[in-house]
């Protein structure tokens, strides 16, 4: 296994040149662009790496993979009153769907669903700050997971498209705290630095059925996947799907996660991008990983 | 003239019935929806009205007219630079177009371009709230022109998608000031209340070319009218040009301003509004009024 | 099995009120409402099945599925520079999205898509109307299938939006033959009559890897299952993923097709749809399927 | 006159070469990118002319204003039930908002309006073809107007897009001939050829509400000068009202026709194109010559 992913990483990693770190922000364009990790977790605990496994990164998007099952688990089924679960067919933070469709986000995985998931959540847990940093650490097994702090206060200074996206959701009544309270707390999660051994074993809730975690019920588990099949990987998700085949969620920091119900999580990382916002090497390491294991 | 006027107003003002009162806020929504008048200066100076004439009411968008002709003044044509001249073929206050078009307003008289023409004069006079009463009152005359509060108040509340646009704009790049600042400045200008012949003297400068008023330049006229008869009605402006003709500017509060060069200028005011936000029985008395005086 | 699939139908059939039978020709809204069928094949080739499970039907959006399988049998993958493998939040019969991508449809599985995939089938096999029934019949291992006239009549005459999308595609040079000629062929392969079992027969090569049919290599098989789970159910896919958790093709015929990798395919068939124009009871009846065969 | 005519000419004859002569057919892409006329028509009836003025070039949209204004007189108010009177804020050939709003096109001057009024006409002038050219003939008082069989030929073989215009509007039930036929009679208005001289002579009916001529009632005029003000140069009206201030209408041929009320009508042509279609340098002629004229 350990060869494996070495041969992997080998092949994988070279391809970073073709992406582009995310620059929005300067604390994200300043990630050096040639970090690689892969970490595997296979459904007996046992975990196999390579590469840069143990270097926080960002999380970014991948934060919603975990809100989502923490309004899943806190919140219910009257969550789905307002958000969808179609895939948009658009940008991620794109606002026309947005008002052709009267404030209800067609996903919980494009900024606009996951600020009404924040928004709900909010609602049940005030401390939503300290709640999301508990349950990822719980997730994780360990105390390391922690805000960047540099990473949320630039996120906080170029929201302005997500706060647009906030006020819109509020004038169509979909959002119940303030648009500036709800979206700090959603660029909080954003915020999280975390490993890719970290986020492979965070994720074994959605591997195993029967599951037996501190928060999220088995059940949720093959609904998570089959949103994260539709609309994980932003508006390329068909794509993965099409190459790689397993349920996965990216972040602009340069990781994806997948899972493989069963059998394994895995978490790959490399800063360059394409122009959808995945990470270049981290598919392609994963499309390799998949095509392995079968 | 007068008998003109009163035989128009008793056509006219029964049509009210088929529109209903602006009520997304209380404050419009309690104006009696009875209430009429029509108003007209001609060039010699001379003015005739009939019914409630000099009650104010909230001039709510006309007052984009207004803010447009102090920017073009004050500004000159670099504001050109960040909002359009072209009918947007849209809802007043929608997102679509300015994401499409990346944050550049169709034209200046939907919500996005009026708050870009906000923040543009916001750079030259930071006390506009002061600098548009003093100017509203000058063009009508008279020291009656304020602002209504409870208006304003209710506009505040319930202005989620107005600061949308703003953070929206912002995002892009095209909004200097703060959205929140912008958006209240913009507010303020459209709680404005005036009566039906105080708008029609202040609008004198739009007739006469060689006008000689206390702010605006007489060749900016023709090119406001222009902009008027593209898209001072909404997405009604089509309609408005076919059956009325002249250039003219609407606000949800139920007053219609419009312009005959040369020749006149007329206020037409009833609360009730057609699906398009535009009045009813003030539509049907220009159309009265342009067919009569040729 | 045989008690399973019964039970499945006394509580899946009564939800056929609440929907709708396609009545956008007339030859399909002839189909009594209350027919039912749902038929299953197991990967050991044994089947089950309870209703009308002979009756043949019109396959409509399922032969999508098929001629896909073709096309990327006997083309290749320069298909995919003519059509995209993501899902498209829109109608599947929407023009939008195609002007806004230059004619490039999102998936095979919307209208334009499925043109453009009859396009390319139809440079290599001309005779695509004998092609495709040989292959059905190849597929279900028997005769029966056969093109039903009326609803082909009626399709042709009723096609108008397809043909304007045919148009387009050809406008934007993604057609090659004539959009006359090409939307025959389309109309011709939805008018495909068939029953639950033969359906479900001739989805075997979706369920097992190492399939040795007559037409499809074994490996085309996962990637159309992931256009499936995107896809496959309109604007529903999302709905249809959550609920029932298989990859599935639908059509305005009231069929549905799903595939559980390794284990079985099911096709139930029940005419009343939804406002998406997916079978109300056949989707029911599936979701209590996959809960029950796990 | 003549002496300002010529001044203007030497004037704006020179920015032609910032446009690109339209190349979609080629018929159109031979034409010499240097030609260049100016024609104007006193409402005395004097005519004043300077440049390549009795040189026919394809008169394209400019023909939407002639059928438009057959189809009111030939027609009457029901025409409006079937097309729009608003700018629709979008490209001329766009299938966007003809989908939004299922079929009804926002106005005469965009291709699917002006597809709509020509199948109006059909009903009741089979013989279009020789209709329009009978009556383009009685306009410009001679008999030279007549199609060009090149540019019709080159039109027919690229009308892809109109073609799905057309069926759109067949399969939203607002075509009652068949689109093949109303696209041929579209195309062969657009392939008539005319000179500057003759345009602005054939334009003398918009120009005096009372006329008396062939077949057009003097209150149509203001009524189709709003719809020029409003949408006669595509996406560009705005502009074009705010430069020249005059109601226009263009065509890709090059020509540009203009109306001054009560005064007089021009014709400019210069066959290179800015990028929304309109000419540049018969744009800057018209913007003199209306600055001169007042």
């Amino acid at each position: 296994m350990q060869q494996l992913l070495d041969d992997i990483a080998v092949r994988a990693r070279p391809l970073a040149v073709e992406g582009k770190v995310a620059d929005y922000i300067p604390a994200l364009a300043r990630v050096p662009a040639d970090r690689f990790a892969l970490a595997v977790r296979m459904a007996d605990g046992s975990e196999h790496a390579t590469g840069d496994t143990d270097m926080a990164f960002s999380i970014q998007s991948i934060s919603k993979l975990f809100t989502l099952a923490m309004a899943m688990e806190w919140i219910g089924d009257e969550l789905w009153e307002r958000v969808g679960r179609e895939p948009s067919g658009m940008r991620f933070n794109s606002l026309i769907q947005l008002e052709t469709e009267r404030g209800i986000p067609r996903n919980p995985f494009i900024n606009a669903g996951a600020i009404v998931v924040t928004d709900a959540i909010l609602a049940r847990r005030p401390m939503l700050e300290s709640s999301f940093r508990t349950t990822m650490r719980l997730l994780a097994g360990t105390e390391r997971p922690q805000y960047d702090e540099e990473v949320h206060r630039s996120e906080t200074e170029t929201g302005d498209l997500n706060r647009a996206i906030a006020y819109v959701l509020k004038a169509y009544g979909n959002l119940r705290e303030d648009p500036m309270v709800v979206t700090r707390a959603y660029f909080r999660a954003c915020s999280m630095a975390m490993s890719a051994r970290e986020l492979a074993r965070a994720a074994t809730f959605l591997m195993t059925p029967d599951h037996d975690g501190p928060f999220v019920r088995g059940d949720h588990a093959p609904r998570l996947r089959a949103l994260m099949r539709l609309c994980g990987l932003y508006d390329q998700s068909g794509e993965f799907a099409y190459r790689v085949g397993l349920p996965g969620k990216s972040g602009v920091g340069g990781g994806i996660l997948v899972v493989q119900p069963g059998r394994y999580t895995a978490c790959a990382w490399s800063p360059p991008l394409d122009r959808f916002g995945n990470s270049v090497a981290a598919t392609a390491a994963l499309e390799l990983l998949a095509a392995e294991l079968g």
